[in-house]
This record gives C-alpha cells, sequence and structure tokens, in this order.
C-alpha cells in the first residue's frame, strides 16, 4: 500500500512534543527551492523547476478544463537554468537505500537528455540525498556516464558517489549551496583551459 | 465560437487540389519543432520545448490517473536549451494582427522569466510570426525590454520588429535557421569584449 510521502506505516505520528526541530529534515525538493530562491534574491544565479510532463486525453475547452489526463515519464530533468552565463541543468532524487542509488529513479529518456547536454557543453549533474544518513551527493554527468559505460550494476554504491561525486553540506542558507562545487569546477577548466 | 487553430467560420474546406503545396504555412511550433530536431541530429544545439504546466486538483493516485486539472498561465517561457555551452531562452507567438503585436500574448511572469535571464547573462529572445505577411521576427530581450520601458503602448508595432529584430527567412531545411542569427550576436559581443 503506498502512503503519502514521508508517512509509514506503523510510524509514530510526530506530536509538537517528539519533533527534533534540529535535525529536522525538510525534504530534497524543499531544500532545493530554498536554496534556488535564495540564488535567485541574491542575484547570484536563475535556476528553476520546470513542470511535471502530463498527458491531457479529455479537455472540456468550453471551461478550460481537464477531466482525464496521466502522468508521463519525463524526457528532461527537474531543474535547469543560468549560472554566469552557462547552461545548468540536474537531476534530483532521494533514496532511502543505505547502500546504492537504484539506476530505475532515472528514466532513460533523462539519460538521453543529459547526454545531449554534455555534448553541447552543458553544466549537468545529479543530486542524490541518502536520507538513511541524510548525505547529499552530487555527482557530474562525466562521472556519471564513466558509471554507465564501465558497469552493467542497475544501480550505483554509495562509494562511488564519496570516491567520484562531491558532498553538498547542508547549512542555514541555502540549506544547499551546491553552486559552490560548480565555482570549484568552472576554476579546474578554465584553467585547464589556459594552459 | 471557437473553431481549431487553422479554421474560421465560412472557410472553404481546403481539399487535396485547391491547397498551394508551395506556399503551405506549417504553424510556428511545427516550423521550430522541425528546425530544433534538425540542429539536435546534426549535433548543433540542444534547446527543446517545456511542457504546459498544469495545476492539478483530484488525482486517483491507484490508477495514476488526473481527473481535474486546470490549465495555468506559465511562469516561463515555452523553449530553452544550450548552444556552444550558452544558456538559450525564447517564446513563440504568431498572430494575425497585421498591425502589430499585442502585448497580452505575453505573461507578466514571463516577461519576468526573461528578465531573471537577462540578468545572469543568459541569451534570450522572442520569435514572433506575423501570420499575414508569414513574416517571423526575432528580438532580443533587451530590445524587447527597451520597448517595454520607453512605451506604454500595450502591443509592439511591426516597424518596431522590422528596425530592432531580425527577419528569419524560411528555408527547406532547417525550416527557421535561427541560430544563424544568435552567430552573429556572438560574434558582435566576443569583438566587442575584445577591445
Amino acid at each position: 500500500m503506498n502512503y503519502p510521502q514521508g508517512i509509514k506505516k506503523g510510524n509514530k505520528i510526530p506530536t509538537v512534543k517528539n519533533i527534533d526541530y534540529k535535525n529536522r529534515g525538510m525534504n530534497l525538493e524543499e531544500d532545493l527551492n530554498n536554496t534556488n530562491n535564495y540564488y535567485i534574491e541574491k542575484g547570484i544565479a536563475y535556476i528553476y523547476k520546470k513542470p511535471t510532463p502530463i498527458k491531457l486525453v479529455k479537455v472540456d475547452y468550453k471551461i478550460a478544463k481537464i477531466t482525464e489526463a496521466y502522468f508521463e515519464s519525463p524526457s528532461t530533468t527537474d531543474y535547469n537554468g543560468i549560472y554566469k552565463g552557462y547552461y545548468i541543468d540536474f537531476e534530483a532524487k532521494e533514496t532511502n537505500n543505505k547502500e546504492y542509488f537504484p539506476l530505475e529513479n532515472i528514466h532513460p529518456h533523462q539519460i538521453n537528455h543529459l547526454k545531449n547536454i554534455l555534448d553541447n557543453d552543458g553544466i549537468c549533474f545529479l543530486i542524490i540525498r541518502f536520507t538513511a544518513y541524510n548525505k547529499t551527493y552530487l555527482l557530474f554527468g562525466k562521472d556519471f556516464f564513466d558509471f554507465l559505460n564501465s558497469s552493467k550494476r542497475k544501480s550505483i554504491p554509495i562509494e562511488y558517489f564519496e570516491t567520484n561525486g562531491y558532498e553538498i553540506k547542508e547549512k542555514y542558507s541555502p540549506r544547499l549551496d551546491y553552486l559552490e562545487i560548480i565555482d570549484n569546477y568552472l576554476e579546474v577548466k578554465y584553467v585547464k583551459e589556459e594552459k
């Protein structure tokens, strides 16, 4: 049976008393919205969430009401935007798995989308949170494809993120300052191209 | 009464005989899809259409069926993507008005979106087709905002597009080679920055 996000069968319903405010986890999407809003307000970057793709079947155009529609599997990632003129694109996922990130969470169309971005010199990556440890990693597109091309596994072990990704430490504001990692990446790229 | 796109009350239904294939107009969206597919196939650029934003009201999650939803006014533009590493973003609209482009076709949220892109050094523009003349213009974001800031008009006259925009001539393939104009823009920008 599917329970709404965050509620598990048999879980104690949190009351005001037993919520630990210090460590209460906002979910990844909330953290990213908070972070992206911070970037926009400070004029640092403009990165936003794309609408969910929906397939319309029946629409009553007289009253502009959709009466039958279905979720489509996404053909792009959830987030994109612009930072210092650069094209930025990423997909964000949480997993409660303690050992690996199951690849079934990323649709084939999304993999194709990421490949197109890499081929056109865009900056793309995954942001993956292992909720069991509340650890969030950024894995660049290139390293994601290196894994896909070198392994037949249907999941990426957490060690791969530890070795090849970058941990995004949680802060008060912005919650997940992932552009810090992009800054280092651009600096290294720039220095390499200068040589 | 609203008739489906392209069909006007009293219009002669086209038959195979009276269709002029040479001048048959594909609509702007089809032309842009054709063009963007061409760019992807040739590895020139990766520019794609975003999903239409929809507000969900009732969803039967057991069968993943949406039973009540409404169109939301768009908060971003229709197209974005990447060209030579640059962030590209535009809105495309047709008008059958012969003298001007009514500004009510661009939502306030979309204007805000374009402003955020300009502020973050992205390339953004409008592609506007005057269907009466089958003329299609590209107007850069900066020139669009110059108009908004200097005029209280609720429409942009076609002369403004002729003077400040760039006509995109139709070709066989790609149908609307708008990146030609972006190339010139990047060249001029690059030369200016070199000086």
